[in-house]
């Protein structure tokens, strides 16, 4: 299975859609008739560094209007037939992706203007789309088939290699946040893909720590931290042939699953069509024992580290960390003082537990 | 004004509890005659090395246990005057300090063993403690006196410098969570203060960051960053002769104050006592401000940066950061993929649209 090309077509204020269809299945997009105003020519937002710990902080005030919690019957991911209810103007889809109406970032292309080490302050440069992973309004990706789950792998890979070609962006990070409990606002099927013009902070960290252990060792240390997850074995849910995926022995939360490519691959983009669909598998495996853990389906963040082969990203490892905030059937963990104020993470279950538990479901 | 010694007593399951008095008070604490288990004899709880970032995570398990929002007659943090009821054996105090009848760190002190650069794994070894910043259940610091918030500074000090001298603390972390929406379990004002047996992977951030600067520019990071904030002025909200408070250039929450002093210094420890009254002055200012936003109280995290005065930590200079997660009288912000996963921060507020509400209240 290969992506097909995605058909495109312009939102009404000129923002790009782009649709992408399982095999068998063409989309139709209709012509979107609302009448928007046309979006502005340049960033509306800024970035600018935290001379504290050299963090960049993007700065987004057109935001605090974004659509939040609508009915479900003017839920603006649904398809419109009219062109004229939602953002998707098309009768039906099976994976859609269009940029962000409310972007923190915006404007990545030809000419963009590129960060530099000294800068404390720029435009809000990069790109800021939202994925639709299914037309149906109830859906969620646990319960999507292998070949629609497998369509949205390959809708993200394409995005990746799309975007990572743009200019004013460093990083994509293709994300789903799930459930009103982290503060979702659109109960629609969707996650979020980011093309950032700087390397986030914890994907700086991670490289750096990278770059100490080869240096020291001369190995990666992804991959030395897999390995000794496979040969531990107690927090290791699922073993295949391409992926496996475990609890990380030092989970920072209640609920927290990695997932590993068993060789070392830096994007989405370097995978082969087996791994891609291996990927799927696991994926939707440990999305199937998150909803189990409840009676309510769990929320969560699912987060994909991808990085450039290359340059100071070279000794990045692909792989997607999921975690959620719940602790217990009725209780959430906060971040409160130690976690958001000192980055100091506590947990109050050991990953071995957890890893017991995800494994009984 | 000097902090005068703490009445020592000893809770039921031997764990210390400290009263401390404005002038004129004396601190009358009663049998604790409560039926609890003595405590465990070493530490309940481990640590483990994330070694994806180098950072520092504490796991203590028996927290899922914690006393969860009890009805305010059964407020543990209240005076128990005929010390069967709470954690306060006393018909009354001021302050009190008492260690956490449900640490994630404990048992520093004489022989507490120390973390070393290659560990991955050790006890939970550290001190957590509750401060109580008044008898009155409904009280808030906002709310306190000059004198009584004075004392709370006085006791944060005196903590300080007692738990920096124990075997197996590196970090003394003074802070206040407040509101029920940063999940906060028991509603008497309070704070707590943490002893870390590592520093906050924060800390070895802005320590970082502090080292590189020093070495490029000769000067101290944080002295600069406030040079500049007074230099450009639109951020800041108090400008005394001792301290001065700021919304910074880069404010990673909907709400963020920081209040340095003018002079370099580490810690609480190295305050003159006329610093140590101009600073309980502009924090009552900047929580009064806070309370003054919204009809209800601001949801806020308090958190006291200290150091020790030598080795890595030198170039550390003792501030306070103030934040909140709430961006509007009905929403709040919630932490989600960009924040969680990549602590990549995205605000819909300016600094200075933010800095002139405060100013304004």
């Amino acid at each position: 299975m290969t992506t097909q090309h995605p058909v495109r077509a312009e939102l009404a204020d000129g923002r790009e859609i782009l649709f992408f269809s399982l095999p068998g299945n063409v989309a139709h997009p209709v012509p979107d008739v609302r009448p928007l105003a046309a979006r502005p020519k340049g960033a509306q937002s800024e970035v600018r560094r935290d001379r504290q710990t050299g963090d960049w902080v993007a700065i987004a005030a057109l935001r605090q209007d974004r659509t939040y919690k609508p009915p479900a019957d003017q839920c603006p991911l649904c398809p419109s037939p009219g062109g004229d209810r939602s953002e998707v103007p098309a009768a039906d889809y099976d994976v859609v992706v269009f940029e962000n109406r409310f972007p923190s970032l915006s404007h990545a292309g030809p000419d963009a203007p590129i960060l530099h080490d000294g800068d404390l302050q720029a435009p809000g440069i990069g790109r800021c789309e939202v994925i639709c992973f299914s037309s149906n309004h109830t859906a969620s990706f646990a319960d999507l088939s292998h070949d629609h789950a497998r369509l949205v792998v390959d809708v993200w890979r394409e995005r990746t290699a799309d975007l990572l070609g743009r200019d004013g962006i460093e990083q994509v990070f293709c994300f789903e946040n799930r459930g009103e409990d982290i503060g979702v606002t659109l109960s629609h099927p969707h996650g979020q893909i980011y093309g950032y013009p700087y390397l986030t902070p914890r994907t700086t960290s991670m490289l750096r720590q990278a770059r100490e252990f080869a240096a020291v060792h001369g190995r990666n240390l992804f991959g030395d931290i897999l390995a000794q997850e496979i040969a531990d074995g107690r927090r290791v849910l699922v073993s295949g042939e391409h992926f496996t995926a475990f609890v990380p022995f030092a989970a920072r939360w209640p609920v927290e699953v990695h997932i590993y490519p068993n060789r070392h691959v830096h994007s989405l983009v370097d995978l082969t069509e087996d791994e891609l669909d291996s990927l799927t598998d696991v994926y939707l495996d440990v999305l199937g024992r998150f909803d189990r853990m409840y009676p309510a389906p769990l929320p969560y963040i699912s987060a994909l580290h991808q990085y450039r082969s290359d340059g100071i990203q070279a000794d990045g490892y692909f792989h997607i960390e999921l975690m959620s905030v719940r602790r217990s059937e009725t209780k959430l963990k906060y971040l409160a003082g130690s976690e958001s104020a000192m980055d100091a993470f506590i947990t109050d279950v050991t990953p071995e537990q957890m890893a017991d538990r995800l494994k009984a479901l």
